[in-house]
């Protein structure tokens, strides 16, 4: 039997699951079974979910989770029915030898299945290798991301703006500035646009060289600000993902060659990408960048400094998905996949720099998924 | 080799596996591996994170990702050198023969490391089994957090209240209101105070008879609105989850009565709480409740009316974790454990009611760690 005649099984939550998520189309937020048989998709669902699962109508069938364990339990009244027991039970129903599961399917529930005498797979590489390809639709979800994206540049750019500088504080309606009320103003404003954001990025000077570290404490005048904004779009469950670098004040001249060299990198990369063009080629294009202006990459005890990340990722219904672009993979871009470009450059003592956009991959270059202005100096 | 003495070992990110949080105390949002060893614990960080999880401190020490992965590279040239490779690495450095790791471990590495030859159990039931005890600073974050669910409720109890009725509208602030309005009033104002507020449910009429579904749409007087708010204190990642169930306008005798027996149940369902008890017995305290009162519970092929889900749940680092006050589960409970008490009531055409607090395990009963008023009717 080839492996792609397995039927998929998935035992996830939609929030934690983002293959769960594409292949169900409705929020559930525990646990839950979902398979496949031929084209037509099934799940198992509590009392809790049932009726909300059903009107959702994106499922061919709803089965109910207290009938499918009893039926479980009477096959075999000696243990009691979990899981396990209730999948093995729907195999029989259903005809199948075995299921073919995602690489993060639970280690214990695999371990089960197999012990009940089922074929249990774990799919080679990604689940469900079309969700890599965006069609329109998701195109446009992505697209509806990034503009929530927006809506938080647009917000913090009023603030910064609107913020005076005294002395080493910004002062914002009687207070000092911290990264706390941006983040606030931020993920406030895209909440309202029907956005989730979470763990938007705003760190200023010596905390935005550590690229995840989320920011806290006054921003300073005359300091770089990472704004790294990635909401949800609650309606489909698509990300957006763009960073922009803010400085409030005068930049130093080394400041602005910083900034100057990242959008330069920023550029030539998206200028590199379309169908074909193997990722690591694209990251090759913003290692020379940086390489060539004379910034340094090095790696300490306590951290690295430089460019240390990957050029991009892709974004869908998760935040990190394939492909990768970085210099440990290589792999030709599809077209129609949706990645980040988004080099950066960390110097403690400088600061940090980061630019990112979204591209939609095309035969002769991208679409651009994302858009905002890259004004970054604010006086 | 007693499996208890087999070193602990996750692979996950902290955002979506409590127990990844509960042992490393340091949030990082993609997936990474964290190790015990006797007392020590280690993580292994891409440069991406290493600095920024040094700086936390709650690891004993903190290995960079890349020079492990080219140690793991030169063990084994043939092939590429993997997560599952690097672990192997890592337990030959550490003289570790094996681990244990929790159930909803990835299958697919679980598979990796046992074709490299490393002895890889399953946990039998929870990973940290101390996780269900709180600590004194834990019931302190859970209570955080349901101080953040009260604030939610105190907003659109003002917006409840200064909302007018005209017919079958609620007008606010001179547009119709809505589910989605409320929602984001409340998420915002949690938002502001450092909480985390997902999928806030805020459902009248017949959506609310659904018992998961989050609400949309205008809300109508004098039908219930169930409101059920369950944030994440960003600080310490301990959630809060809370119930109140409001009408704007005149409510009906019918509304009053399922209102008073779902306080009734759920007050009753309090007093019955103390270690030792099990959570089955508490939750037949609801479940005599409703009958006595003649409630029934019936489960139709679109959906269950009555009372169809479990008393409640624990609570703490996730939203759902053990114990479970249900049918299902026979267990007693533990002094220490955090579980909500959240009965509820649903009937299409008259409404629902769902009432949920949190309370924390003692010899002699509970401490109660949510708190807010149960004024529901709103004119």
């Amino acid at each position: 039997m080839a492996r792609s005649s397995l039927a998929p099984l998935l035992y996830a939550d939609t929030g934690r699951s983002a293959d769960q998520l594409y292949f169900s189309r409705v929020g559930v937020h525990d646990p839950f079974i979902a398979f496949g048989v031929g084209r037509k998709r099934f799940t198992v669902q509590s009392a809790l979910e049932l009726g909300r699962v059903k009107k959702a109508r994106t499922f061919d069938a709803v089965l109910p989770l207290d009938e499918w364990r009893e039926r479980a339990q009477r096959r075999r009244p000696a243990v009691k029915a979990g899981v396990a027991e209730i999948i093995a039970e729907l195999a029989r129903a259903h005809r199948l030898r075995g299921f073919r599961v995602p690489d993060d399917f639970p280690a214990g529930l695999l371990l089960k299945l197999r012990a009940l005498g089922l074929r249990v797979e774990v799919a080679d590489g990604a689940m469900f290798p079309e969700r890599e390809i965006k069609t329109a639709a998701e195109a446009a979800a992505i697209r509806e991301g990034n503009r929530l994206s927006a809506v938080g540049f647009t917000v913090a750019e009023q603030i910064l703006r609107t913020a005076r500088i005294k002395g080493r504080s910004l002062v914002y309606q009687g207070k000092p500035l911290t990264s706390e009320r941006l983040r606030f103003a931020i993920e406030s404003a895209i909440l309202a646009e029907g956005g989730r954001p979470d763990d938007t990025i705003v760190a200023g000077g010596d905390q935005a060289c550590d690229p995840h570290e989320r920011g806290s404490g006054p921003l300073r005048p005359h300091q770089l600000v990472i704004i790294d904004i990635f909401p949800r779009v609650v309606a489909t469950g698509y990300f957006g993902d763009m960073t922009r670098t803010y400085l409030k004040g005068r930049a130093s001249e080394a400041q602005r060659r910083l900034c100057a060299t990242v959008k330069a990198a920023h550029g030539r990369a998206i200028k590199a990408v379309r169908a074909g063009v193997d990722g690591r080629a694209v990251h090759q294009e913003v290692v020379t960048t940086f390489d060539t202006a004379g910034y340094k990459t090095e790696h300490g005890k306590n951290g690295s400094t430089g460019f240390f990340h990957g050029t991009g990722h892709g974004l869908g219904l998760a935040v990190h998905e394939a492909p990768s672009l970085s210099a440990r993979v290589s792999m030709p871009l599809k077209k129609g996949a949706v990645v980040t470009i988004e080099p950066g450059l960390y110097y403690p003592g400088l600061g940090g720099c980061r630019i990112e956009d979204v591209v939609q991959v095309a035969t002769t270059g991208v679409k651009m998924l994302s858009k905002h202005p890259y004004t970054w100096e604010i006086r």
